[in-house]
């Protein structure tokens, strides 16, 4: 049952491995299949050397009862269904703790938009979500993390901004399917990386705004010119 | 005579390089066998590109003589010692000069819990041991080191907080046996990074409690449901 | 046509990627026939992993137009264009948003010569460039890149100071061929973090001019006496 | 001709790079034959990949002249002289531009003693230099340089302290032979490292001087006790 998606999200989970951005099971990818309502993400704390394609676990969009699979779920499960729930255009999601990222989001701050690279793949600055309160973290805590990042787009729009922070936790990132979305993880670490090291170099640094629009839409917009295939 | 624990105990150590957490022979690990109350620990100053499982030294819990092995034991047992008398559920120790926990045992200040990462395997702040005194440093030095760790524990559960940072030196973690001891000093190495740069982008940051709770008894409370094994 | 040329370019495109320079297809490098007047270049958003020597596009050094090539240029060939009419001297350029560098140019400051390892390569600061205006970015945006960068170049001499800063983007850097121009990017791209360190230790450090002149000269000068080659 | 020092000082330039101290040529090492009052050194600007245990060039420890060799010597041949003419208990000798210790060296800064890894080898602050004079660098710049060094350890034992930063420079690093400098400088690497982070973590820390003493001494004391073969 949707073996093709569960090759691309066991692949996914192996590239962020690569990447550098989880050590041990500190990770997790999901992609979805919209026709048929389903999910397939990664199994709750397996490690990535052991872990096979049919791992993979299959949980139903709605109500994220398991619909195949040996292996527990991801615990961070219910915070992917939120996002997919959410955000139509979503096709793959990623969890991580990698290092700059999460320690922005353990600052509680936003990642400004200071350059192009941000530029490049996230149109507005990189948003941290609120405090979750005692009713969120005590009732279901997963689910209330996904309506808290969904809350936080509230005026933003999650294709031209594929990634969030939780406070005090780690990046969420999204994108079409698995790949992008573990593409958009990457990035966000490096653009995290950088936004820290300007900052340190200058606290009072300044971003050009049209250079955001610009290098925003040279690759993402209308007219978009990047690339070989994008028209 | 302990073979299989040697053999852990030098698996754990070649562990440490393969994280990174070791140049040269800065680190060491020990196991224990706690039903003969003996040791095993790595050679002193031995690299581990040439150490076997043999060169493993057994050493008394009580009074830490050499019980077999040709080499002379890391000159750090006494310290590990004291921790396997003081905290009894400890089967694992391990001793690192790792960067970023070490800047921070330089520093001489605690980390602080600002993160789930942190949340998921240490409850509170990674204590900072006091200073030494002249009797302490030039008396039984490795073990009046061990002495200060744990009496840094006074009031703090080794087992919800399995590491510390000895001032002005580096930390030493611990776990169930050898294997968890060194998983805890990566996490604690990765946690220290983050908190580094978390604290560089914001020092004023705060940490919400509620997600230390959530996040520590997701994976170490009595109703855990964080992986597949655990209950 | 330009076989050997491209087989350089090539060769200099896999380097950065060797060097850490670049992420995903974040760089580009190119080198230039003077005698024909024709500049080949790295493809637009083709992976490095995918990329073969004949991939490399011709284009025409006056107007930039493809001269040979299935492949669409990388969208930065008009800043390569206009910095090969400006300077003369210049034989291959590279573009990257190597982590330190770009985060100096995010921070909008030039990297002060504050060593010998910088004063052996670049006998100025690296200068970053002014904001662009609504006209430069939204007219023909990579040419007017292009322009910044000679205008940031009054009364510097470009070989002498082989890279510069584009504002909030990233770096530019040259040489007399294209695997000159990579070394220079790497070079660039440690003196970046090496000058972000020493002024985290030491905001009100001070650099002794006398070395400046003696090192740049010891390698650069009439009567440089560096390596086995040089005069 | 001295073929095994010239074995063990090619052994040692390799180490620094499987080390990560050195980029493309910056960097050499060097050792001494006493007896015979000459020195071994690494060719100027030879790429680290195509040089050969024979490439090394013997030089006269007196005036510096090339006694056996094709290659001309590294430029810092009369940095390396100066240092073996004053300090008779060094056997070789090593200079990088490796990041930490030379971002110190940028900063104008001693690194201070702040943990029992730096005392562990390193009795004192590793001392930075002082500014040169114009007579000193337009003069015979490389013994000059040579010869400030040996100036700053007035006072100071090179044994127990075996390194210093050159202002706006970088480090040089000697043992007792090539392998060890090279030893060193890898610990000094990591010693700036965790220095510059952890005055980044806390300004105002300090060290306790009873550990100084008892972490030097107790590997290199009269009554060492660390590691299998010190006395």
């Amino acid at each position: 049952m949707l073996s093709e998606l569960k090759e691309k999200v066991y692949k996914a989970n192996i590239e962020l491995v690569k990447h550098g951005l989880v050590i041990f099971t500190w990770g997790n990818v999901s992609g979805i299949d919209r026709a048929r309502g389903l999910v397939v993400i990664k199994p709750s704390g397996v490690s990535y050397d052991e872990m096979k394609p049919d791992d993979m676990v299959v949980v139903d969009l709605a109500d994220g009862h398991v619909v195949e699979g040996n292996l527990r779920p991801s615990s961070d499960t219910p915070t992917h269904l939120a996002i997919y729930r959410a955000f139509p255009e979503v096709g793959g999601v990623v969890h991580t703790h990698s290092t700059y990222a999460t320690a922005w989001a353990q600052a509680g701050m936003d990642i400004p938009n200071i350059g192009t690279t941000h530029a490049d793949y996230f149109h507005d600055a990189v948003p941290c979500t609120a405090d979750m309160t005692a009713q969120e973290v005590e009732g279901d805590y997963e689910l209330e993390t996904g309506n808290v990042i969904v809350k936080r787009f509230a005026g933003l729009n999650p294709v031209h901004t594929p990634g969030v922070l939780v406070k005090n936790h780690g990046p969420f990132t999204w994108g079409k399917d698995p790949h992008e979305a573990v593409h958009n993880a990457v990035v966000l670490e490096q653009v995290a990386k950088m936004a820290y090291i300007a900052y340190g170099i200058n606290p009072s640094l300044t971003m050009n705004p049209l250079l955001i629009e610009k290098h925003f839409n040279r690759k993402h917009g209308p007219n978009a010119y990047y690339g070989q295939t994008k028209k």
